[in-house]
């Protein structure tokens, strides 16, 4: 299939792109480095430097004779968006070009107004790209888990049937984040239901929990084809950041009670998700809303298997629980409905000691790399004084 | 009280200005004349030349002894807001500063990028100079009843206890709307509830119906203090349109089968409406949704009463079912919970014949300035044709 992924330079992003042009996808990438600029701008670069996507794609066809087309520039440019899309035109489009940082997003106001402005007008200039120049492309958009927040009912899958007053109705399941980088989430998922219903677009929105690991098939080709691996307090998800404090010596940091409760998933299994939507596309008109993930876990429950693995790795790992730089509840009830994903085929990876080990003894190599003070909370949620 | 007026050269927000001012309250409108350039470039001017703001501030203070300070800027130059606010001090602010007509923004790409751009933008540049400059401001946001579609249950108001597996939890009411103009004020919603529940702002979302009227307290001291009276299909609304279809021999064009049913309030209930969030703030990290509407109707049970007091006038009126631009439901459950705003006092002035006979002959004088092709739709949801 012909398939374009958007934010192609990412952590998921690149991985992506291998994953279906070692399949022999035609695979092309789009990236305006983002991730990059933020990352220098805030103290937050990835553990291991990766070259430019341009020098990974050519690194890549040199290793697998497998070509990745690379076009770096921001989506905001919808001139160049639309005539690629013609030229292109993709089956698929995979839409991972956001600002994926929550803490990011609450630093203050040109962060908030950088994530809200990127992440709003990639999505748009996308659903027009596609309604415009390719109108069959079947656009599979990362959402978040997060974007249900936790509420006191089950989570369903995306919808909810309302029944109230003796009548019924289906509905968008009502979404209601913990951050400004989860909100506009939901501003994309409100946006790409209206476009669907209205104009027929074809969309699937996986709504993904925390992603953890390091390698897949295609990153072991050459040391210069792995993720960008962020163990930051910005761009690092918690289990890549406890992997990492408790290699540096540093007691794994748990925001408050620690019963905050996620689904996970490895990185080879979001590979998986993204393949099976992508090749069982949805109808015209359809949008199919999967949640992502392939087990639940607290923080606590974390926190004490990377303690267990490490300690017996030798490592001597300690555990804090700090004061909760969030805004969020730190126990809750969480019950998620997850069918839609294991109904196309998803075989999960569940998160082993093995697992775990393995992410350690990768990163073990790199110890002197990494820097401590980007390891602990630097952005609150809570510091806002009300003057009045 | 201070007051800021986002929009205030706007039909609703210039008649708002003058309410307060008149009554003693420091008015500051803001106003980048968004709303006159879509007019000139969409051949869709109102009946009446007004005065620019500026000037009809002027005329005001002339006629009644009473300052409206007027600035003219674009909420997108955030740090001018900014300014201001720390400068002027509301207690309350009245966003009325977006692109308000749903056929513009399903024109096309530019305009539908337009619209998203300029409404979430003033809102979040609205939002953070309440934050940062002037925390105890309430925010009064008009939000509109078309955010919540027609679903098949009844709509309380703003929000929604669902019970669910035998657990319960109140949600933001699931909104569904039926263009991208309305979509773009159900993300406002979402971003002003995620900064009310985590930074405490203090804000009343009011989803008004469809607004008719043309005379105020305040616009009778002058001709050139009227309302911009709009007619055409891109800023008109229905009621306003089917008068001036009346009178100038056009029949009247109910969209489709017409049972289409909505929420209805004049104009000066607009302003008592306003008048009662504005004096009665909400506690900081309170959202109030208020369901800002005195009547029901469907639009067939406009066109009779337009075509009864027409005909009464001599005016013949004819009713012509035409071809529904609008993808929407045309026959429809419809019920809807309004509390908020009668237990804070409103007292509605319903449509009766003197009100539709009033409108008809403040027209009349202005039958010769209705230019015809005005009336009729223009802009079409469903005329996207798919390629695959």
């Amino acid at each position: 299939m012909r398939i374009m992924i958007l934010g192609g330079d990412g952590y998921l992003g690149w991985a992506t792109a291998m994953h279906f042009a070692a399949r022999g996808d035609e695979v092309c990438v789009i990236d305006n480095y983002l991730r990059r600029k933020i990352a220098r701008d805030t103290d937050s670069e990835a553990l291991s430097d990766n070259p430019l996507l341009d020098a990974r794609c050519a690194l890549f066809a040199a290793h697998t004779n497998r070509r990745i087309r690379c076009e770096i520039f921001d989506l905001a440019e919808h001139d160049r968006l639309f005539r690629l899309m013609e030229e292109f035109q993709p089956d698929c489009a995979v839409h991972y070009a956001e600002q994926p940082s929550a803490p990011y997003s609450m630093k203050s106001f040109a962060e908030a107004k950088l994530t809200l402005d990127n992440n709003l007008t990639a999505t748009h200039n996308l659903i027009w790209a596609v309604l415009e120049k390719a109108p069959d492309c079947h656009i599979v958009k990362l959402g978040t888990m997060g974007e249900y927040g936790t509420p006191n009912i089950d989570i369903e899958e995306g919808w909810i049937d309302i029944e109230h007053k003796g009548r019924r109705e289906k509905f968008l399941y009502p979404r209601q984040a913990s951050s400004l980088y989860h909100t506009t989430k939901v501003l994309d998922t409100d946006l790409l239901w209206f476009y669907v219903r209205t104009y027929g677009l074809r969309v699937t929105d996986l709504m993904q929990g925390p992603v953890y690991g390091l390698a897949t098939a295609e990153t072991d080709i050459h040391p210069d084809l792995g993720v960008n691996f962020h163990y930051d307090d910005i761009f690092g998800t918690v289990v890549n950041r406890f992997i990492v404090q408790a290699i540096a010596g540093i007691p794994l940091t748990v925001y408050g009670k620690g019963g905050q409760t996620r689904g996970y998933l490895n990185l080879t299994d979001t590979l998986q998700c993204i393949e099976l939507a992508a090749r069982n596309p949805v109808k015209p008109g359809e949008l199919r809303i999967a949640n992502q993930f392939t087990e639940l876990f607290s923080v606590n429950d974390l926190a004490d298997r990377v303690k267990r693995v490490g300690d017996a790795m030798g490592l001597k790992v300690a555990v804090d629980h700090i004061d909760n730089p969030r805004r969020e509840m730190e126990e809750h009830y969480y019950n998620v409905v997850r069918r839609e994903l294991p109904a196309l085929g998803l075989e999960p990876h569940p998160m082993t000691d093995e697992v775990l080990a393995d992410m350690i003894q990768r990163i073990l190599p790199l110890r002197d790399r990494i820097v401590p003070a980007r390891v602990l909370p630097r952005v609150a949620w809570k510091n806002r004084k009300r003057t009045g």
